[in-house]
């Protein structure tokens, strides 16, 4: 049974196990808090692959940050991370092969194979949490675009500036259908700028009408978004995962979807890999047999 | 040398022509009113086999209409032509092979076979016409999706229901970058209903400054779609094409386009393979070695 020791890299918090080729975790899964400078990540990179490197046969990073097409690099900034952490040397960390992917491809490639998209060879797969993140299969291959940045969640919902997003442009999907944009869309139905998605989800639970009224038209943005992409892709299903995935209501969004789009209907699920399915879903491309793209 | 006998299927014209494998019409291209029944429209397709299949290897449809991944067959409505025309049997209309696919589809195969985005292997193609027709290539591979639906450039530009959409919906994409949409946004900033799109060209021609803002307006939709399938994609390259296009400014828009996507910088290009691309694109699908996809 061949293995990987994975690791899933955030801002915030860097996770590490190991994982075999059916995407099964065979050892506690330890955390870091994301050392600040990128040196201090690179040593954490070396300390735990001198650990583990001898018992497996391949490392699979799961990484925040788009990357490329030889999936041994990141192209471009990745927000909350150290700044020069793009130019980190995988290839070099071991000896043994080293595997790169953007972690919502991996846990993307981690639904199609163990979770909620396994046997449908289109599937989309977005993110909900603090931000959203996108990973698109197109005939049982990742989709990666010309330089591997495929996938970015920033298509417009309004053509007229109301809400910056964190890309800088304005608008984007990102900034209306993740968990900040909750909290915008709270913050302009309540007048309140202390709003949170907590208090949103409690109040729903408490059937206040603000509160349902700033989740509805979270959700039906959500739904918008879906029914522009399911008319681009006609997708078998669309996959959502994150923390504020639980809280949707992916019958009703389903049903809205498949009576708007003018391709084929389509299904709507909720993520089955788990929490680590980036990790998984790295250690299962990294392992995959050759020929499988 | 192969040759196809090509056909281009629209809703007002049929088109039919000899093209050889490396997109060359052999032949005059003939021209024919699109009949108002399905019978009429099976008569003339069958006297037009009947009079150059002797000639050819494959019989190549682009036509209105998604067509199935069997590429032999139409799914689902196809607007402005006989209602029953999507149970064409194609296959039955020749002993020679047939093949069928989508025109807009077609178009950016010849696009990417012998036009303007020639080489890559990651593009979009937007047919800026009365409507807007889209085709996808990934990886060297038209985007058809679970059904061969895909490429339906109906992605929402407004949550808030400003126009409806020939879909049926609301605020798609096509609804704004269409020749329809120029003239509904010259409308809303003329305040005549009488206004067309001719009128907004002349205009603009002539300096006129209502019609210079809604020719700005409109370029300015395109450009905000285009970031948007630029983040989902990372394509190479945008080709558009259609009888709109030809008054859009590639360079404004290209520099917009990568001031704002979180992608890596794209091409915007206008299409080169000419008025025939959908035959051209058919035949060339249909002709082109095993092995390719």
């Amino acid at each position: 049974m061949k293995k990987a020791l994975a690791f899933d890299i955030g801002g915030t918090k860097i996770y590490n196990a190991i994982i075999d080729e059916h995407g099964k975790i065979l050892s506690e899964v330890k955390k870091n808090s994301t050392p600040q400078d990128f040196d201090s990540i690179k040593s954490l990179f070396e300390t735990i692959i001198k650990n583990y490197e001898k018992d497996v046969d391949v490392i699979a990073f799961s990484t925040c940050g788009a990357v490329n097409n030889k999936n041994d690099g990141i192209i471009g900034s990745t927000g909350n991370i150290a700044k020069n952490y793009p130019k980190m040397p995988f290839k070099e960390l071991s000896l043994k092969p080293v595997y790169v992917e953007n972690d919502a491809n991996c846990a993307a490639w981690a639904e199609h194979e163990i979770g909620a998209s396994k046997g449908y060879k289109n599937s989309i797969m977005l993110t909900l949490g603090t931000g959203v993140g996108g990973g698109i299969i197109v005939n049982n291959s990742l989709l990666k675009g010309k330089n591997g940045a495929a996938g970015e969640m920033h298509f417009k919902m309004y053509c007229d500036k109301r809400r910056k997003c964190t890309c800088g442009s304005w608008d984007c999907f990102e900034i209306y259908a993740s968990g900040k944009g909750l909290k915008l869309t709270a913050e302009e139905i309540t007048k309140n700028p202390d709003v949170t998605t907590y208090d949103v989800i409690a109040g729903v639970n408490h059937n206040d009408s603000l509160m349902k009224e700033a989740f509805d038209k979270w959700q039906n943005d959500i739904t918008t978004g879906i029914i522009g992409l399911a008319n681009i892709f006609d997708p078998d299903c669309v996959v959502l995962s994150g923390s504020m995935a639980e809280f949707v209501d992916t019958d009703k969004i389903e049903k809205k979807v498949n009576s708007e789009i003018v391709t084929t209907p389509t299904k709507i699920y909720k993520a089955t890999a788990g929490n680590y399915s980036g990790m998984i879903g790295a250690a299962l491309l990294a392992l995959r047999p050759k020929g499988r793209v």
